[in-house]
């Protein structure tokens, strides 16, 4: 089976599972917030990180569940919660939370999951020990994530905006949940110390690829079912891309470039004259050999590990990180 | 020394403890905003409950302080997002966090505030099983308290708000963060069950007092230092004492209720014929001998424990739960 077809088959499984855990209560309002996003589907892309992990070590995959749906309740916290903070309207072809229930429901809705998160890991099988490592991980990931959001907030008011400060963006906003799914599975499936750091390695370096290739992506990816091209672009989002060409652009291509980077009604010709520019400063195709450098990096921390399955799949998502198309 | 004073010498020493567990770090906005409102001082209540209920039951109190912090960040993190949802500008004689930082920052300060709290838990001096225990406790309780919050919300817009609803809300809202501060600080004093529980019982029954009472507070209460009276009123909050006076009030007193209450530009005299209403159906002392209910029975939970100075502070800090004026 292809990767792409595998990943559809055990997310489906996966929120299946989930939907068992989410809390249905009252006040009504809140809990539709609560269960809109986890239920629209998704990649489910962490808890399978943590299950391969959980069983590239020679765990019961089956073990990582609980804390699988605690990084997925994290990741859905914060999505509500970002969404508000960028005033994105649409997640997932629906609308947003609080496009849905407002503004002061969302908050409250991605509170209650993060809170819900911590419930459901405690139910995680292993000894309490590594249940209270476990904890402790999620909450220091959590707090990265905050910071990462910050910075990527400030930077929409920052000129000076480096590659390395982008990175370090990236790395607590999006790569600290992939590295903390890859770490706590190997900790579920009883990894030693060598072992769990080099699945730690793999998610943080999958995590970093991951998210330079969601922003290509932007650029040159496949429109047809997802945001329309361009987004970050009208959005002034200053991405790996746009940090690397600003330095190769001419007069007249900042002149272009200022007229439409961050202009909310830029029409396509627009975008489309600005994605010429990125390319003509190869700053696009040096975004995505970031990314495969960075995909080659995970796949080389694997070597440790003992063949198996797992151990294939986890490759296998890696190199698919930069080469799917939405 | 009297209990009052007392606690401010407690609340001091636990002030300086907090400060050494709060994070400083980067992005700078966010940290100012995460050590805006804890920096400010508070009763510290909660934590206090937490110690007393530990040494009442034989363990050492200086244990509690992980556990005491993480309940005063979880506290601190209800606040930030509360005001902002409420729209309340000032908290402790400061500038509410959003109305300082902007709301998406408030947002992100009370996520990672809420974070840092299961990071600071997991170092209570306890076993890992009793840890799993607290780490639960705290995150059903946070889910509690959004419930509350909701339900508080969604109050503004009903016009059947019954007694039972209103406690219900409170319990949420309020109690719980009292019952597990208590019952946390049994289970980390090492209490019997029969221990556990009457510790629990005291919080839920003195949050739940402390509540009403704060709602009277805002008829009856010293003006001088906090918020001006009637701010209830002003805000058409349905209070206890609101929903009681209800089917008391003549058609000529719903008149003037109806004009006064939920007015934000209401003057003094309009508050001061509306709580003379509210005395004269009896609501606000009805509201009261339902707070000093509660009182007797978070004292009566106390008798099965054996005498000490902690007990006999316990069952002193319910009574000034209804006898302080702010």
């Amino acid at each position: 089976m292809d990767i792409k077809k595998w990943i559809k088959t055990e997310a489906k499984c996966f929120t299946d599972s989930l939907l068992t855990y989410l809390p249905d209560g009252k006040p009504k309002k809140l809990y539709q917030a609560i269960n809109h996003l986890p239920s629209a589907g998704g990649k489910r892309l962490r808890p399978l990180l943590s299950s391969l992990s959980c069983e590239a070590v020679g765990g019961a995959p089956s073990d990582t569940v609980p804390y699988g749906i605690a990084l997925e309740l994290i990741h859905t916290f914060t999505l509500i919660h970002d969404d508000l903070m960028d005033h994105d309207e649409e997640r997932r072809g629906l609308p947003a939370v609080h496009a849905l229930f407002g503004e002061d429901t969302a908050i409250l809705a991605g509170d209650a999951l993060f809170a819900k998160a911590f419930e459901v890991a405690s139910q995680t099988p292993v000894t309490d020990s590594i249940l209270t490592i476990l904890t402790r991980n999620l909450s220091c990931m959590t707090q990265e994530i905050c910071e990462g959001q910050q910075l990527d907030m400030d930077f929409e008011y920052r000129d000076d905006v480096s590659e390395n400060d982008f990175m370090e963006m990236i790395e607590k906003k999006t790569a600290k949940m992939f590295e903390y799914a890859t770490y706590g599975g190997a900790l579920i499936g009883g990894a030693d110390k060598i072992e769990a750091d080099a699945l730690r390695h793999y998610g943080k370096n999958l995590g970093l690829a991951f998210q330079i290739w969601d922003d290509c992506l932007d650029l040159v990816g496949d429109d047809t079912l997802g945001k329309p091209l361009g987004s970050d672009i009208r959005e002034g989002k200053k991405t790996l891309v746009y940090i690397h060409a600003l330095p190769y652009l001419t007069s007249k291509d900042k002149k272009i470039f200022s007229r439409i980077f961050g202009n909310k009604s830029a029409n396509k010709k627009d975008i489309q004259s600005v994605i010429s520019l990125l390319k003509k400063t190869g700053s696009i195709e040096y975004a995505s050999s970031q990314a495969s450098t960075f995909v080659s990096q995970a796949c080389a921390s694997l070597d440790i590990l003992q063949e198996s399955t797992a151990k294939n799949r986890l490759s296998t998502i890696a190199s698919y990180a930069i080469e799917r198309t939405k």
